[in-house]
């Protein structure tokens, strides 16, 4: 299949360190170069692959004086000019991908990695692709809307990261960008209130150092509260593997959480807040707890020992990996190609105020072990 | 001609108060529909046109909380989308128009309004319609690019300002909107330096409140300097027509400046900076004076009463009215639809090298009485 792939360009692909729609594109892109496809990245110049990439910024914009609407609508552009070159594009981007994808004739599949609210559901109204959602929660907090093609799951590659199933150390880890929507502050308070070590790592963006000043470095006192800064890579998946386990008090409707996977892979249990996909990606009672309050966020902490660090690294092997990823785009991208070459027999497939999705989406969703069970439990 | 016409949608088509380029679009969009053309206006809905009228959003966008990115690019892609019905299109947007004109084969112009700087230039160089300036003071701040179809100066509708050819008040006059750009601290300087009355009217945005409050409101005396806020379409004709002149300080390279225009065609004489395209709107000793330093706008002040008011007025007449304006870019649109039939054949006549415009942006701007001599001098 030729695909032409669009990226964000606030970090190459794959990304330095955090930048979760980045590691996903290059995930899938790998994979799908591996299975013979013939893929062109639109991504920053300093992104490494191995399709095709075009560029038309040579370096990431996080950090940089650029104008970031300009060059990121200029590198959907650059893609949707080619178009007639690709049998389906796979957009990344929101705006722009959203805004443009009825100007072209070749089918246009949007990833949405993110919410919207106010204006950004009118141009979600106006978009004339297929998009599909990261979970279950995020789809729930859309309008209906046709060419839904489902929830794909986000995926981590699961090997490279180290499984630990014996020994482990007694801190907490809180392990994401310092701001208010992941909730260090109150990693802080469940710790405290336990009298139990916390590690805090993460990148403090500019647009937060208030919230980190005021709210998050009062509570660091350098014994029983550590903040060790940004884990590159090697560091982060120590930490990761030796901690007790994983502290996610998120205040916001996370969509995914590409973290929650990557603790889980390590064999680390996850206590999360019950807020967006979180009981989609723990199960909760078997790779760590979903909780509603402080309290029970306390409570929880207490309560992981009897989790099973095998557990946590099938669940993430089973349901978050690469391959099932990847099967489940390639399902998608059949799907629309097949959409697209007959709308007709389509709409009488499907009936007449029937979602045009819902057959079609069962089947992507059973294509894989257990994946079903997980959307609503 | 069957034309798309591209509006802004910061102000409806006409605008309410000021809005140079919605205002530029109702002359040009009333005059083609009075010529027999087939134009639909992509405008906000509270737009009065006997155009056809498209509307994405139902209000003007100024001063309301809506996503103006989003829904400025709405409102060009709802146009894109049916570029099939268009002979050609006439954007009159910047970013949204110029990175998306590639994704179409109806040719596109786009007017450009205002500046272009840091990547608003890379997005200049990637657009792939024609374009047009509104003064070659404009043009010569953007680099190089083929599909240039000329200077097009912008056009007000004379005969609705009343000419005021015999005896005038002693005020001195500043009328747009109030910011830094247009200068009124400096009219303040120059009237309190002369002893003269001057009059401010015009509206204060919220970004420019505190330059309003520090630097022109201390001067304002209620006396000397009265400030009379923002003038309707009656009580601006009433001011400009009265006027001793039009003081206009600009401290920026102003692309055109409507409001020379009208100070003129009442027979108002202006003094303004030579910044921009003020000498190739004002003729120097015949219109006003064209100055370039605080000494010699007082100075020119006073030799104000040497110019001819008819000499303003059939000034505007000649070169800035709407039948001129729309002659222009219905030759314009002609050499595109040309240019677009037969690139080979237009590349041959131009040759390898030379850019494509340079021959018939002459026969363009040869084409109205003397408006080619005043280009430069």
């Amino acid at each position: 299949m030729k695909i032409g792939m669009i990226s964000p360009l606030e970090m190459p692909v794959p990304p330095i360190a955090y930048g979760g729609s980045e590691l996903v594109v290059s995930l899938l892109t790998e994979e799908l170069v591996k299975r013979g496809h013939d893929i062109t990245l639109f991504a920053s110049g300093d992104s490494v692959t191995s399709a095709k990439l075009e560029s038309i910024c040579p370096h990431l914009l996080r950090g940089s004086d650029r104008d970031k609407g300009i060059l990121t609508m200029l590198n959907v552009v650059s893609c949707l000019e080619q178009a007639d070159r690709f049998d389906i594009i796979h957009n990344h981007t929101c705006f722009e991908g959203l805004s443009t994808a009825g100007l072209v004739k070749t089918p246009i599949l949007t990833t949405l990695h993110g919410g919207l609210k106010g204006d950004w559901l009118t141009l979600f109204a106006h978009y004339k692709g297929w998009y599909n959602t990261i979970s279950w929660s995020a789809k729930s907090l859309l309008p209906e809307k046709e060419r839904f093609v489902g929830v794909i799951y986000n995926a981590i590659d699961v090997k490279s990261y180290p499984f630990n199933g014996s020994k482990r150390e007694p801190y907490l880890l809180f392990l994401r960008r310092i701001c208010y929507e992941k909730g260090p502050h109150l990693a802080i308070e469940v710790a405290k209130r336990l009298g139990r070590r916390l590690i805090i790592a993460g990148n403090v963006d500019s647009v937060d150092e208030e919230y980190f000043r005021t709210q998050v470095l009062p509570g660091v006192d350098g014994d029983l509260i550590q903040y060790v800064g940004e884990a590159d890579y090697h560091r982060k998946r120590e930490l990761l593997a030796q901690a007790y386990c994983l502290l996610a008090p998120i205040t916001w409707p996370e969509p995914f959480g590409l973290f929650l996977a990557e603790a889980m892979a390590c064999g680390t249990p996850v206590v999360v807040f019950n807020r967006g996909a979180a009981p989609e990606v723990v199960r909760h009672g078997e790779t760590g707890f979903v909780v509603d309050t402080m309290d029970e966020m306390a409570s929880a902490v207490e309560e992981v020992y009897r989790i099973d660090p095998r557990d946590c690294r099938e669940h993430v092997e089973r349901n978050f990996d690469v391959p099932q990823m990847v099967d489940d785009y390639l399902a998608a991208y059949e799907r629309i190609l097949s959409e697209s070459r007959s709308p007709i027999v389509t709409e009488i497939l499907t009936g007449p105020g029937r979602p045009v999705d819902s057959g079609i989406e069962l089947a992507l969703d059973a294509g894989g072990s257990d994946r079903v069970a997980m959307s609503k439990n």
